[in-house]
């Protein structure tokens, strides 16, 4: 995507300084900047405080963070190793370094535990990495391709179920930001909109961190795409009005069933979706897929801080970014990240093999 | 209830002074202060800014509007009129009167056209005062102090529903502050509260203007009812967990079958509700009834400005009241302030003369 007229992707890594760059997602819609992290350290920090976020591009975040933690472990020797050596090509690692790798896995997999595209990211990443460091920088730019690749063909298939003159709901950002390039749930939307189809979208606020509002809505202005910013109570009275043609969101993981996380919130439009006739799609890449677990119910999900709920950001009237409480002080909040849609709700899963129905048969088939 | 251990209405009408006096509810929670309307125009402007908001509030409100202009109507022989003057007690007005008395009951009917309560109370003044100025500021005081009964009521008979252990979710603010005492959704709560009942109350933020997290949450603390604020996202997740027992909310114009307007995202929870068969009552006196419309298609929704989507207002970390952009400069939102949620939906409506199934026989027959 374009950023004041120059090629943009949400995050990257510099193979010869190992520093991963990503467009700072909490600084949007105020101020574009871009934030470098050095370390794998540097890099699981700006997941949890989702400086990047986004199913897509939480994923190549961590194939990145995997890859720099090579770096870090064979450069200069390897950190506090006998031997090693970066790029050795042979795979052949002191105890300490393959210590050190484990423990950055591990710390790179608990910064979002409902993503599913971290685990696959660290897993791909760790295990070129056992070949040599070399490999581990490229498999995490492979996967970061492969996202860009996955999110185009998401938004061909997911072309055709638009049609001209269509209003389309979706929820939090599973846009181009979400991801490396063009999105999930709104690389349809953006494919549409090139072949010049008329479009509408809503944009969820998605409180508490309303991604919609601040990163959707942004990126929906980028696009020229005409839209404007609902709030999350708002659905039911669109649907009910017959001015919501299809909903679109994203996902953080799939089990096996179909059963769908993503943002909390979601499964409420889901309900409300069926219950006016609206289709429900999920799109997400195959990364997004956990076919080792049965249905939703193993997906674990994160429970974030309540300052989240009680404190929101953004510019007074001079232009000062400021922080303010938002809800009554003395009382608590809960915060759930995210919620499960059972795959009932769902219509089916735009996926870079086409447009897969939410059940077993059909994701298994899909995931080859 | 109480502020500071003293007895406080919500709003009250001083008769000497023609002075309304309310409860500041957009300083809530972070400020308590009461706020002086001297005219009718000054309680009009305290309506549609919300310094005074919900059903049985507003109601309040626009009765001793209503009884203000009689006051300014025919005091110092009235405005710009021969004659006149206050508490003649024979109902004889000057033509020039006679049109401030019905511009004025417009300009309060304007204010917030969804309400009920709000037409129902100048309906009442406005009879009152064509007999005197008098049995104007008495009508006014009557339907005050039959809000606070009825409120009263509406929690006995709601008090029932609630089980010791009860976990309930509610939306927006239908509490105290939205009426002149007691409120309507929460008094149930307190009810059952006084009567020893463990409780815990989910409050939804309620976006745009989070009456839910700022109000609600608020007034549970101050009774020292334990509860906790979730994100309007929140409903599907907590109810698929079993996690609620009952929603109850209130109601901003209930149509004669039973149909019902109230904040904007009560349809959702209705929806949801049913979807886990969880019991949804709309709890509200019977001047929120408006049996002169069969159904729900008959209301007007009001559309508030979308700046309140937008903007945000709080204290910062040095307690400065600020006022922040929360969503991307450029877009544009859309703020429906009510929805309206079928009677099928509806378990019951709690009134102050039992609890009434949502259907026209049944409504008739309570309505008297």
């Amino acid at each position: 995507m374009k950023v004041e007229g120059k090629p943009h992707r949400t995050i990257w890594l510099d193979d010869k300084t190992g520093i991963v760059s990503m467009i700072d997602q909490n600084a949007l819609p105020f101020e574009f900047k871009i934030h470098d992290a050095k370390t794998h350290h540097d890099t699981c920090r700006a997941i949890i405080t989702m400086i990047t976020r986004g199913a897509g591009a939480i994923g190549a975040a961590a194939g990145f963070a995997m890859a720099q933690a090579f770096l870090e472990g064979t450069r200069d020797g390897g950190r506090g190793t006998r031997g090693g050596g970066r790029g050795t090509g042979d795979g052949i690692y002191t105890a300490l370094q393959l210590d050190f790798f484990v423990q950055a896995r591990k710390e790179i997999e608990a910064t979002r535990p409902t993503a599913r595209n971290l685990f696959h990211a660290t897993e791909k990443v760790f295990n070129a990495g056992m070949k040599s460091t070399d490999e581990a920088i490229k498999e995490a730019q492979r996967l970061a391709d492969e996202n860009v690749v996955a999110a185009l063909k998401i938004g061909e298939y997911g072309n055709v179920l638009i049609k001209d003159g269509f209003h389309i709901l979706t929820h939090c950002n599973a846009g181009w930001l979400g991801f490396v390039d063009y999105g999930s749930a709104l690389s349809p939307v953006y494919v549409a909109h090139e072949q010049g189809k008329k479009l509408f979208v809503y944009a969820d606020e998605t409180r508490p961190r309303s991604q919609g509002a601040r990163l959707t809505a942004w990126e929906l202005m980028k696009e020229g795409i005409p839209h404007t910013i609902v709030p999350d109570n708002a659905g039911a009275y669109l649907m009910s009005k017959g001015m919501v043609d299809i909903v679109i969101v994203g996902a953080d993981r799939i089990a096996a069933n179909g059963d769908t996380a993503n943002k909390i919130g979601t499964f409420e439009k889901a309900i409300i979706a069926r219950e006016f006739g609206v289709p429900f799609y999920v799109a997400a890449p195959l990364s997004t897929f956990d076919l080792s677990i049965s249905d939703g119910s193993h997906i674990l999900i994160e429970e974030r801080s309540e300052e989240e709920v009680h404190y929101q950001s953004g510019p007074d009237e001079e232009g000062i970014i400021r922080k303010i409480r938002v809800t009554s002080p003395g009382s608590t909040a809960f915060n759930p990240a995210f919620d499960v849609t059972p795959a009932e709700y769902v219509s089916g899963i735009i996926t870079e093999n086409g447009i897969v129905k939410a059940n077993a048969e059909s994701i298994r088939v899909a995931a080859g």
